[in-house]
């Protein structure tokens, strides 16, 4: 990190601080003769308020980069507010796009083995305008540096454990699902499956192995999706968590199945990768993916039909190898709560 | 390339230009409204004088990006010319390092398999003060767009297809030997050898699906490398190359055998992954290799010897998986030209 800047600003949040990767950070920071200051505010599904307090604590500290520790919401956060910094917007510009090429330097230390964050260049924001989550976009926020260790995931608790592996696994699936997938992505796609479906069907507590494997895996699917963008799972997924905050993996999770059994239906060739690199079937997934998801909220059925209709509108709709109308939109809805069609 | 800018120099040679990349790249550059020059004066093994050349036409044409067209050449002077019109230097100062991280966009169309330029950040001229090739770094000169047409490569006479395939197979396994390789680099690395290694042991004439396959193969291998640098291997061949005009390619084939067999002696773990991706054991992999160099040059001991002694001073000797002491080196340069230690 020397040779990023003078002063970092590290943000974090309250549980992600703990795991030891805040205290290894400041100690490498010390080490390089760098000074900090810690935004430790960013609570799950970070909204533009809170960017705009670790941006305020940015200029107030005079930090001239940003460390983001923890899982997707500190890391693209972080991103975030090294994007704004570099770019200021206002509040109804924000989610409009078209960024340039400049952001403070960011490094990135993912604490769960899901988001890949610490790979993309995106960072993903509550969007209340929109009522959904909606991702920021620009090169300048490849984080320069990232940090994986599977000992920073071994304090998780296990839904987070199972939902953010859910979330690598969505990633890696969803990427293989988009036309502008290429021998590079693929590739990561492909290994990230390999590496994280034996672990997923049989999810209990990971080994020492298993977190690192994960992890490793979790950031393969992340630069698959860095080059691929993510499909309308993920679109449909923010609306659950918005609505019902619906942890962001386990939304994919719930979604994902009946998202792959619909490409079955529409024989999409890629399906078939996707299974050949987890050496399971179609079903044997969705399986999988259920038994990790267990029961279902109840949501209400004009709710799911109010999404269907929303989610033909998101941008992750565009470029997938499958073709999705309103009425395949309300059946993956319905199905994934276990509601009839 | 639209977004790149408003004139391209092309920078290439008189036969890479032939094979229909120059009149694809100025049909889409006309489509884009963007005008051109062309600098086809590039010969292999490019000098400061062949660069500097490029650069006066690319002042005079007033271009603001470079496309390389051509196998290794012309893409490392095209990615030359683009890093010193952002920071001139003097002849002097040219290879001693320490560039920054400025140049103008580079896209490279590659029409050899093998090079793998057009995916790093290196461009690699020959430097007569050290007697010798050597590299020019800057993260700038990664190409912005590289495409890959295996067509491009389908008149190239075989020793160069032969040539430009072990290059490609020598940066993967090189990459595997470096101590800087990583689960990424690995993951390209032994997809290229894996793609590599059955169409190495069997090169006659590649059908067209043989040469998209080497193609990407040599771009994988390239991102490999683009992550750790090449070994010993490249450091040893350039002197060949140099001195003697023995093709890249070939002077690497010639001497990577060897140096897994020193790899082999010295029990180097990666080694046993390089043949795992191979599907075939170091004997059967140095017998291939060997099969495709054929006839041996006739070079003198005593200038062997000397190499092996300069061999210890280049760049790419350090942080390798095994070690290399000068009869080490000595020996890796008789038994590659058929002379015994």
């Amino acid at each position: 990190m020397a040779a990023l800047g003078r002063r970092a600003l590290i943000v974090t949040g309250k549980s992600s601080a703990r795991c030891g990767a805040l205290a290894d950070i400041t100690s490498a920071l010390g080490e390089n003769g760098q000074t900090y200051a810690v935004y430790d505010g960013v609570r799950p599904d970070p909204t533009l308020a809170c960017v705009r307090k670790g941006l305020a604590l940015l200029k107030e500290s005079g930090a001239d980069f940003v460390v983001g520790i923890g899982g997707g919401s500190p890391m693209d956060a972080a991103k975030a507010i090294a994007l704004l910094a570099a770019e200021p917007r206002e509040d109804g510009a924000v989610f409009s796009g078209g960024y340039g090429n400049a952001a403070l330097p960011v490094v990135c230390v993912p604490t769960t083995a899901g988001t890949g964050s610490e790979v993309t260049p995106y960072a993903i924001l509550t969007n209340d305008a929109a009522r959904t989550k909606t991702s920021l976009f620009s090169p300048a926020i490849f984080p320069k540096l990232a940090y994986l260790d599977g000992g920073y995931t071994e304090g998780l608790p296990p839904a987070i454990t199972r939902n953010t592996a859910m979330d690598a696994f969505s990633h890696a699936a969803e990427s293989m699902l988009k036309q502008s997938s290429s021998p590079a992505s693929e590739l990561f796609a492909r290994e990230s499956l390999r590496m994280l479906y034996p672990i997923l069907s049989s999810l209990k507590t990971p080994t020492a192995g298993e977190r690192d494997s994960l992890l490793l895996a979790a950031s393969l699917a992340g630069m698959a999706i860095a080059q691929t963008g993510t499909t309308v799972v993920h679109g449909m997924g923010y609306f659950l968590t918005y609505d019902y905050g619906i942890p962001h993996g386990r939304a994919n999770g719930l979604l994902l199945g009946e998202t792959l059994r619909l490409c079955e239906e529409q024989k999409v060739a890629a399906l078939s990768e996707i299974c050949a690199a987890c050496g399971a079937g179609v079903t044997e997934i969705c399986a999988t993916l259920s038994a990790l998801c267990g029961e279902r909220e109840k949501l209400p059925k004009a709710k799911l039909e109010e999404y269907a209709i929303r989610t033909m509108g998101t941008k992750n709709v565009k470029k997938c190898k499958f073709e999705l109308h309103p009425e395949d939109a309300l059946r993956i809805f319905l199905h994934s709560f276990g509601l009839s069609s």
